[in-house]
């Protein structure tokens, strides 16, 4: 249909896409999604088709649904839960006399889509001509508000190029659409049938709501639609509303070289606990809000909202202009997942598609928080209120595994365990560690007293007991924590996982030193100093299993004496080995999914030497298949720490490229919002060598010889520091707040108040370069040009 | 209803339960089931009601259903099979006047119901006064042939207690009979309604017959009924047949005095290849063959069956009458469940009823068929060219896991994997080992060289071939089995269990010894020298771990390290624990649920020093909690060689005793044919002390103290073994065959044909008595009289 380049076009502040790619339109959808962390609308044309997969989530906001087994277990959960598609507000039908607009027929001279990050908006352009030859110029900005969390809105206009046109619009809000399967990946969500059934519809004027409930979870929602209209001449219109669908439908004669201007404003709302008249109250208001406000007041605000992100967040790099617009497009997506989301979970694939089922995983604590907390900390404040939330569930989890403390669900939406594999779910018990290293990053990066109180204390406290209940002195008096499953998803079960072991360890550390700081909280927790120095005690004697033979730690106990993986004899198409090979196969042998010992090495990088840390790496890599996205980025920082530079430059490529080049093939499910906060850490723990042990930052930066410089801000402590890395020189710039000590390359150096300070950077160590399993090489990364 | 006490009376040669305890015939029906090994009846009542769960099985006959997951699994099996009740043709009814006899009702002067050891059948007397006050006899006695396979029969006699009466019988045949629900206990069969779709039906003069197939398995099967009366009146009687129903009706006036004798002739055929017609006319053949030989004469047959049984397998126990009865109960079981199965799988609940959803795992091979070996050895050759002909879906099995040679499923009817688990399934290889160790005692004990040939090497090769994928050569090229799982059930995924390495080890030995006696079979499975020596090099470096602190073996790798399970505050109703708590965490600690480390040290007790047998028998005793039937009879034999007799007598009392006092409260489910089984091993290498360890029986008596003397006798090379242990000397006697050379507790001794051989048992030695979980130690056993 158009001989346009169908790709992203690389630009340092936008990502746009000209021309139509039908086959396309699943992944871009996902990438020109919009969401504040409440709502997320995914990227669909207004027209409804052609489509990808529609989507429309609010966070929170799921079904239930059974799960079956096989041969069913004592504490197998019964029930699933999965994210909704809830009513599509997005959709307005335009007809252009009596052809209504589809992109399949007719033909367009011109087509794009752009995301604007920093406008906030996903603007489109398209010139059409009908199948009876009428030509019209689409021009759309929609937007999903940061600063007004229950709205969304569209501008859409309509110009007639050949003369005047009679232009219908219907403008719906339209509920239980249809969904096709499309693939038996039980990555895939499980789609759910008509999972709404309709409460209540009503229309006047320009504005309708639907009120609807989930079937089996019993959750209530409401969408609520208004219009506001500038055109010249009179216009018929007529609303309605039924169970499933409300239209406000718009007829108008537009003449040549005049617009019909529409804004859209749509409010969602949904809760267990309201009513359905205070839910349409509540979108009702919301719509109020938004009219007074008004477009061009919406657009101001998300520009003011993202014109502050930026500045403590952003970063520059200069020599590869796709990378420098990926690892933006990767920062703006993981605000979207994590701003507005407010004591509810940020989904791995944030509100951009329906992949796993729209769960949380260990990842938003060990790979999104750790970005938010040093760009955009109230959200991650946030998000572990949400956890704290749930604490109630995870400890009757716990209870019922036969421990004390508490049991964070290995997926969930609620806070309910919704893993159907145990060995690679509840057996994870690593995320509990994951949630409260969370809760230390945060702390000692803004020294949140209240929310230590409140919230954080409890946390530390609750995961620590579940540590000292699963592990036990061995005869030799050493901590054991035995038959557990690690990050690496190709392994399960083991004995003394040392990324488990090691963050089991920082947990006790951490719980105890905040009962010591807040006696008052621990005690009416019934912590007391027994118990703080039982913590300690198994802290002190954490095993850590270390093969002395060949020097390096096994990832777990006895995971160096297994089998090596056949890489030679495996054929490439197979990967991911999951897809193709049993799991009792992958357990047993020395084949890595996703960075385990390595993770350990970077968020526990202050239990290893750094003779330790290069052999460990190289031993590794020979390992690591990299079929989960959660790799690429913690190989990119201990590829960086090690020396080599070109290896971690091809690392964050690929995690900043895993959505926009579709790495994994899935995009069109959701973004990997983990994989692209994993490019900023990539970035800033790799190349900036930042680390934050102990409640201290400090630095080790090193340029990739690809690029000229690379810059990032980061906030800490109430202050805002930049960072700029050249090829032998580094500049640390303290933008806000007052002096702080920290390091550069193991030298202490002082930031003062406004000061750049520039200090050499020394030579890189060598270390012969490690090897990748054969045909898991990440790509060679060269640096692209705009285009 | 009835005063008379409701149990199984005490009897040498009987099982009787007088009276009536319908909430006991659920058990009672398993107890009194009748089998063949092809045809299976559940002992219930002719006339159908007051019943426990009805059931009549056709070895290998299944019904597919689909195996769900809450997150699939590359490799999982999608099918399970479910054993079917197939058409039920035990049914007779009886009208006394108005009334149809059912036991619920009216009232039973005297009820009882007998199983025969020694003719094989199932007696029924039955006097019963019906609701309106006419008084019958009911005799009947029912047999599954032994000697005609597809035969089932009924003698049936009614007779007026009263004066004159008019009687009217229904005998049907009934196809998919409705069943209820009875648990969630995953143990249970999956219930399956209405499986049998109609092909065929027909009825003429006193005979029938039903043809169904199943829905998803597609198999077909034809049921057949004849009769035969003698009656001095004339009666009125009437067939016919419809698609799950054929019925003949008889009515007759029968005097006071006199009796109404009907024989009801009953034939089963079933195939997957065979058309409808084709299994009619096989069924009807069937009828025909019974009619000539006539109910006499299969009682003739059966009873002369039975005698040659009797001679080569009797077991006497003097002192305890209960568990002597319990003995032979248990033979007698054995025999029907392993008899005439042909080529097809002995299950665990043999034909008793539905559990584990009839299928066949691997205590066939470790426990049932050690004993019929030595005592029905042509039984054992059709089981195993069973495992021969699935040998084809094993290595496709072992190709889909990524391995060569051959897998055998964990749980199956037809060959095909079953198990829904995979670490309590598939991981748990060591079934390779067993079927190649029941090859392996096969021939030793029978030099069926024939075979051999046909059958056992390929079996042997294939199996060692999976070992040499499954394990590896470490770095100080000791050979390894990473990742698998042992008998023990609540241990998972370790590595080197010590069990499955011993016993792989004498797979790998076993197969290149027979190739090296057949070389020419071996060149047609391309088995060539190098093989062969890879086999043994790989079975003399097979690691086997030893804890040198403990001095104990652990179980697998890192066993002895795991926290030792807190028995102390686990409340006994919590047992079996699988049912409250979770795998995770029985899997990580030190608990066992059945013998494992002490099951290697019977069937590879050559391995062993006896100071290791001592010590580790003392260590797992303080483990093991029994929560499966596969325990109590392997403990019995360590027991007593580690000189605990008491306790040895306590745990054969307990396998022996498993279905008579439904000790794992699911015998309605069908007995547990393994652990009666077992209750032969623990007399025969329990106070025998019999080895066969290297193709040789070796024998180390010893009598409890709580007996008089303990006699068996066995097959061996030809041979006919006899041997009376009293509690001083043991004497041994060449019933049959040339001379033989064995030991007497390790001194070398030859019996000669006819003559006994009189030797003094050797002091026992002592060792600490070991103690077992609190409120797991078995059942102090006190002898028990004839009731």
């Amino acid at each position: 249909m158009t001989t346009e380049q169908p790709r992203y076009e690389v630009s340092p502040w936008e990502l746009r896409w000209s021309g139509l790619d039908i086959e396309a339109l699943k992944r871009t959808e996902s990438s020109f999604a919009l969401s504040n962390g409440h709502i997320g609308l995914r990227g669909a044309f207004e027209e409804g088709e052609p489509r990808g997969l529609p989507g429309t989530y609010l966070n929170g906001f799921f079904e239930r649904r059974p799960l079956p087994y096989g041969e069913a277990g004592y504490g197998y959960p019964e029930d699933g839960q999965t994210v909704v598609n809830v009513t599509d507000g997005k959709i307005i039908r335009l007809l252009v006399e009596d052809e209504p607009l589809d992109m399949r027929y007719g033909s367009a001279p011109f087509h794009e889509r752009v995301l604007d990050f920093r406008s906030g908006t996903l603007r489109r352009r398209t010139e059409w001509i009908s199948p009876t030859g009428r030509q019209v110029r689409i021009e759309s900005e929609r937007l999903v508000s940061f600063t007004q969390r229950a709205v969304a809105a569209i501008h859409y206009e309509v110009e007639p190029l050949d003369g005047d046109l009679q232009v219908v619009l219907q403008s719906d809000l339209l509920a239980n659409e249809p969904i096709e399967r499309v693939t038996m990946d039980p990555r895939v969500a499980a789609v759910l049938e008509a999972p709404l059934v309709a409460d209540f519809a009503s229309a006047e004027g320009y504005r309708a709501v639907l009120a609807h409930h989930t079937r089996r979870s019993g959750l209530r929602m409401a969408a609520a639609m208004d219009h506001e209209f500038d055109v010249r001449d009179p216009m018929w219109t007529e609303v309605q509303a039924e169970e499933d669908l409300a239209r406000l439908t718009v007829a108008v004669q537009v003449r040549m070289g005049q617009r019909l201007r529409m804004t859209k404003y749509i409010a969602y709302g949904w809760s267990s606990q309201r009513s359905t008249p205070a839910l349409r109250a509540q979108v009702d208001a919301a719509l109020a809000g938004a009219r007074q406000t008004g477009w061009q007041g919406l657009l101001n605000e998300q520009r003011g909202y993202l014109d502050d992100f930026w500045r403590s967040a952003d970063v520059e790099l200069d020599g590869d202009a796709e990378l420098q617009q990926a690892l933006r497009f990767g920062l703006f997506h993981v605000l979207q997942a994590g701003a507005r989301g407010e004591t509810r979970a940020i989904p791995a694939k944030g509100l951009t598609g329906p992949g796993y089922d729209g769960h949380a995983f260990w990842d938003t604590e060990s790979f999104v928080l750790p970005v938010l907390t040093y760009t955009v900390p109230e959200a991650v404040s946030n998000a572990l209120q949400w956890r704290h939330s749930t604490l109630d569930k995870a400890r009757t989890r716990a209870a019922q595994l036969g421990q004390a403390g508490a049991a964070f669900p290995w997926r969930t939406i609620n806070g309910e365990e919704c893993s159907g594999y145990w060995p690679a779910g509840t057996a994870a018990f690593h995320v509990g560690a994951d949630v409260a290293d969370a809760v230390a990053r945060y702390l000692s990066a803004t020294g949140d007293e209240q929310f230590e109180r409140l919230y954080g204390l409890e946390l530390l406290v609750e995961t620590a007991r579940l540590w000292m209940s699963l592990g036990h002195h061995d005869v030799h008096a050493g901590f054991r924590i035995d038959g557990v499953t690690g990050p690496d998803e190709y392994s399960a079960i083991a004995d003394n996982n040392v990324y488990t072991n090691l963050m089991a360890q920082r947990n006790l550390r951490e719980a105890a030193d905040s009962c010591e700081r807040h006696p008052d909280i621990a005690q009416t927790l019934g912590v007391d100093e027994e118990e703080t120095s039982r913590w300690r005690d198994a802290a002190h004697r954490m095993v850590v299993p270390y093969d002395t033979e060949l020097q390096v730690h096994p990832q777990s106990e006895q995971f160096t004496n297994h089998a090596v993986w056949d890489f030679a004899n495996t054929p490439r198409e197979t990967y991911p080995l999951l897809l193709n090979y049993a799991y009792f196969d992958l357990y047993r042998k020395q084949v890595v999914k996703q960075a385990d010992l390595v993770l350990a090495m970077h968020v526990r990088g202050d239990a290893f030497t750094a003779e330790q840390k290069a052999r460990n790496f190289h031993y590794y890599e020979q390992l690591t298949v990299r079929d989960s996205s959660l790799s690429a980025a913690t190989q990119a920082v201990l590829a960086a720490e090690c020396g080599h530079l070109e290896l971690a430059y091809d690392y964050l490529a690929e995690a900043a490229l895993a959505d926009l080049h579709d790495l994994h093939r899935n995009t069109h499910n959701g973004l990997h919002i983990a994989s692209l906060a994993g490019a900023w850490i990539a970035t800033v723990a790799g190349f900036g060598g930042m680390r934050d042990h102990g409640g201290e930052i400090t630095f080790a930066p090193r340029l990739p010889p690809e690029l000229t410089s690379i810059s990032f801000r980061m906030r800490f402590k109430g202050r805002q520091i930049g960072v700029r890395i050249a090829s032998k020189e580094a500049t640390y710039h303290l933008l806000e707040g007052e002096e702080i000590n920290t390091s550069h390359h193991g030298e202490q150096i002082t930031l003062h108040a406004g000061e750049r300070l520039t200090m050499p950077i020394p030579r890189t160590p060598t270390h012969p370069s490690p090897r990748q399993p054969p045909g898991r090489e990440p790509a060679h990364r060269r640096p692209t040009a705009p285009t």
